[in-house]
């Protein structure tokens, strides 16, 4: 399996798991408490995320803390912009498409 | 295999795809020449895309052309942007940083 952005992002659990460390770091623990999935489960996604590069592990006292790593997500964001463009024009050409039918029916 | 916008662009073939079907339709043959994989392949990435709602296969005359629908792909943008804010942030204290440092290195 590729360990890229868009390997972290394919997967439910993991996209949920990244929205959780946004807004603060987490233990290993806390996280897997947020989850109804085995604790393995967690730990297999953790795994992937780190390999990734989406979060870091940091060890505080006895505890590890994930953090995430927001930058790594914009590989993905600039692939995914660069379409923008298409499908607003998409939505544009629909709207105009919707104008000309009520146009139609006022007529 | 859940089939969504994310399982969509998770490989790196199917988003080379979508960057062919973005600039215009093409046959299913015309994809297959562009790619340096076997044809069943192919078939299959293009299965998948299809499931996902990337792409939809249109008939005309005695060829299926494959057409892209830019719209399904803004999920995922989305998904994306709300973290925006979250790298900006960070790219930002990180300028701070090398500001600080460079100020130092002055005085």
């Amino acid at each position: 399996m590729r360990r890229d952005v868009f390997q972290a992002i394919a997967d439910p659990i993991r996209r949920d798991i990244i929205g959780l460390l946004a807004q603060h770091p987490l233990t290993v623990n806390a996280v897997a408490e947020q989850f109804n999935i085995s604790r393995p489960s967690i730990s297999k996604h953790l795994k992937i995320l780190q390999e990734c590069g989406i979060i870091v592990m940091n060890k505080q006292g006895r505890e590890r803390y994930c953090h995430i790593q927001p930058n790594k997500l914009v590989p993905a964001f600039l692939w995914l912009e660069q379409y923008q463009q298409l499908w607003e024009d998409k939505l544009e050409s629909f709207e105009n498409y919707l104008e000309i039918l009520k146009n139609k029916k006022n007529e």
